[in-house]
């Protein structure tokens, strides 16, 4: 199980369009990628501006298709006009134990 | 949905311990929680010391009955002797969109 822990700031202002753009993503990895098996956007409850995805991935194979899908490429586009891409986090974590239902 | 983020380090040595208590928490959250949607322990690939424990609930109430719980309070008498407790950082977050399957 490979999971992907990314932390990210929207640019103050722009909470409506990060909503948007996050709401766009999510649906498209869940109507087009069967390897994500969680892709969960967070608010963190202490600082509203910083989100955290939590992405589950079945295999190596699925990250790679992940990043290879347009989708991906159009909420790449639009990032650093909604999110600050110097706050920008990625952590790469296996899972020891635990479950999702 | 209710998502805490908790992060704590494993006592150097203490790596097969960890482990055990790990796998041992999370089946007794499975098996008796049933407002825990999601609890997963991770470890951060380049810091393999670093857990990270991502934790879903359904309402303000589990995560209240998760604190009561029996294996939550053998889990923290072992805390102190497997992780390392000044390394531990707690998070809220709640969920703007995603899923998971």
């Amino acid at each position: 199980m490979n999971t992907i822990v990314a932390r990210f700031k929207i640019i103050p202002g722009k909470e409506a369009e990060a909503e948007a753009a996050i709401t766009k993503q999510a649906a498209a990895v869940e109507g087009n990628e069967p390897g994500a098996l969680a892709y969960i956007f967070n608010r963190n409850l202490k600082d509203p501006s910083e989100i955290t995805v939590f992405e589950v991935y079945a295999d190596d194979a699925a990250i790679t298709a992940h990043r290879a899908t347009e989708h991906m490429a159009a909420f790449a586009a639009l990032f650093g006009s909604i999110f600050d891409p110097a706050s920008v986090k990625i952590e790469r974590h296996e899972r020891v134990a635990g479950f999702n239902r």
